[in-house]
């Protein structure tokens, strides 16, 4: 349990700025976050930015046109993992007492590379064979469907799902909704991916405004409680592991869910790294939501969509709202700050009180993660 | 007072190791660390590496083939402060309880960009008109010179310390002594600094295995009290600060006092971010080693080599041991960690009790930086 608590979000919404600077998105998510802390932003001690293609001092370059200047900023990296890896920071930051409220944001704008599977480093061997990261996803996805016997229509359900939750999030960068027919029949990525069951490419940015339990407590009066900050890099262990299944994440849930004293069963909301579609059923199972390999049918129930059991990327999550590399971990976050507050209007879960976020970062060797980020919030 | 103490340390010559994977050097750093901390490598509990252009994951990358996976691995990036960024989150997750040992590395492969001044973000106004490195150290040189009548030959003989001491360095890029006729003569880069007043640019990895207090004296009978870790930013500001004074390292340096309980007369060796010669002259003052005006004859009289009243830079600093960015921070802190054991063999700094490291990472907006890192050290 740390004694890290949230006392202000904001985030703006993702999609493709092409003619903003790096710098001006950042600073919306930033002062957003301040203004939603309803402090002074001369009250931060210390900040974080979670990048991973931002370039040297991107969070220096963000702030200092804010006047903010002059404190501790430390740049943090850890590929989709990198907003999450800077909150955690932050609850170091936090708890070993070096500051008393700490600012994290994440950025990224990916259209600065003109689309397509982002850069990788053609150093890897399995990068330079092709291995990028649908390749990966989809070998996943043809082993998971083998074994289990689920079907590419389940994998079309966690788009569905994903839209019609998206269509409430005015943050989310595709909102209209789809049926599985038209994500069966979009155009094929990697089979059985198609264009539809992958995350897209977007600029965007999100921001946090982390404060110790005592200054949160005389700050806010609906500060949100960060129960666990978790994080594992992987095994990188070739044939150990089935690949339909993600240890990473196993390990990684396991470790939060004793940090923060809960289990499965007590998570009300989740935001997943649902960075392709098979990605989303392998984690309900590494969570604990289902048995293993019933992730297929738990979709289909409906019972992870608002109003079924336990609602998964309410926000839309990567497939919908997007997924600008650094800034993905916080926005995760702010989605669970607002469901646990209460805030998140039509898409709200009821009776929110507890939330878990997850992001992998990195498919470093093709089939394994550079970094796993697991938080779970409280209020 | 930081409760984390350095148990082991280990680095690789630095230079233009063209021939050899950016991995492979921080690989050769880590182990020689962990060997000097006579530790197992599974000991390590978590794990950072500092670098500024060494892509995404570079720490998985290079843990990776050292069988060091599944623990959390954190890349941090400071441009030139980068590796003591990440010494510096290392101590807090130390602190906070999350590690008891924890493993830092700060690795750079600047051979790979072919020589030259550093590539910078041309988004920056002044860099894309050409305020490098090179040339906002040369204003500063200019309005020193003037302000306080020192002469080209006063920064030539900081290149001559930082050779004839480096001789004694087999870490470092640069050995073969020069004189001052030699410096002054050099090809002239950015007037007054000449080839030989400008670091270069290398190849090289440095690592650090840091424990808390408890463990570190259970494991190592010689370990190194991290007294001081403190970071901060430039306040970006023009026209508020002479440019031949650095506010940021004035105003970092009081707080690492402050922090280690100690001041100027305390420190017995440094090691200082002199990427120009200017640039130690004018730490001098910050860190009170002497009057404001008065660093050209510090360094005239010898009291800032070796034998004098507070040795600078027993390494050669990054004029001669060279400037691998995201690793310059450790190699500093390990020459004086060696220095704090008596292992410096000829350059050995006698009655050494309290060092001090200092970088200074980023020109952003020319003469300001965007990140002061500051280490106090002591036995």
């Amino acid at each position: 349990m740390s004694d890290a608590r949230i006392i202000g979000a904001g985030m703006v919404p993702f999609g493709k700025w092409v003619s903003k600077t790096s710098e001006s998105i950042a600073q919306k998510a930033i002062l957003d976050a301040i203004a939603d802390a309803e402090i002074d932003r001369s009250a931060i001690g210390e900040a974080f930015c979670g990048t991973s293609y931002g370039g040297p001092l991107a969070g220096q370059r963000a702030l200092r046109d804010l006047g903010m200047t002059g404190m501790a900023i430390t740049n943090v990296e850890n590929a989709c993992s990198s907003g999450a890896s800077g909150v955690r920071e932050a609850v170091s930051a936090v708890e070993s007492g070096r500051a008393e409220i700490a600012l994290v944001f994440g950025v990224e704008k990916l259209t600065k590379f003109g689309g397509g599977t982002l850069p990788l480093e053609a150093t890897d061997i399995d990068v330079s064979q092709g291995m990028v990261m649908p390749a990966s996803y989809a070998m996943r996805a043809q082993r998971y469907l083998m074994k289990y016997g689920a079907r590419p229509e389940h994998l079309a359900m966690v788009t569905v799902k994903a839209r019609k939750m998206a269509a409430d999030n005015p943050y989310a960068q595709f909102r209209s909704p789809v049926t599985v027919e038209q994500v069966l029949q979009a155009r094929m990525i990697a089979d059985p991916l198609t264009l539809l069951m992958c995350c897209p490419t977007g600029d965007g940015a999100a921001a946090v405004v982390i404060a110790n339990s005592r200054r949160a407590r005389q700050l806010s009066r609906r500060s949100i409680r960060i129960k666990a900050s978790v994080a594992q890099s992987g095994k990188f262990e070739t044939g150990a592991h089935d690949i339909s299944q993600s240890e990473l994440t196993m390990r990684t849930v396991a470790l939060a869910y004793e940090q923060a004293s809960v289990g499965p069963n007590d998570i009300n909301v989740a935001e997943v790294h649902d960075a392709f579609t098979i990605a989303e059923l392998m984690y309900y199972e590494a969570f604990g939501f289902c048995e293993e390999g019933a992730a297929s049918s738990l979709v289909e129930s409906g019972q992870t969509t608002i109003g079924g059991r336990i609602p998964v990327n309410p926000s839309g999550g990567l497939l919908c709202r997007g997924h600008p590399v650094g800034a993905t971990g916080i926005a995760q976050i702010i989605e669970c700050v607002w469901q646990l507050r209460g805030d998140a209007k039509a898409r709200q879960v009821e009776g929110c009180k507890i939330a878990l976020t997850h992001c992998t970062g990195g498919g470093v060797s093709g089939l394994d993660h550079g970094a796993c980020l697991i938080h779970v919030l409280g209020r």
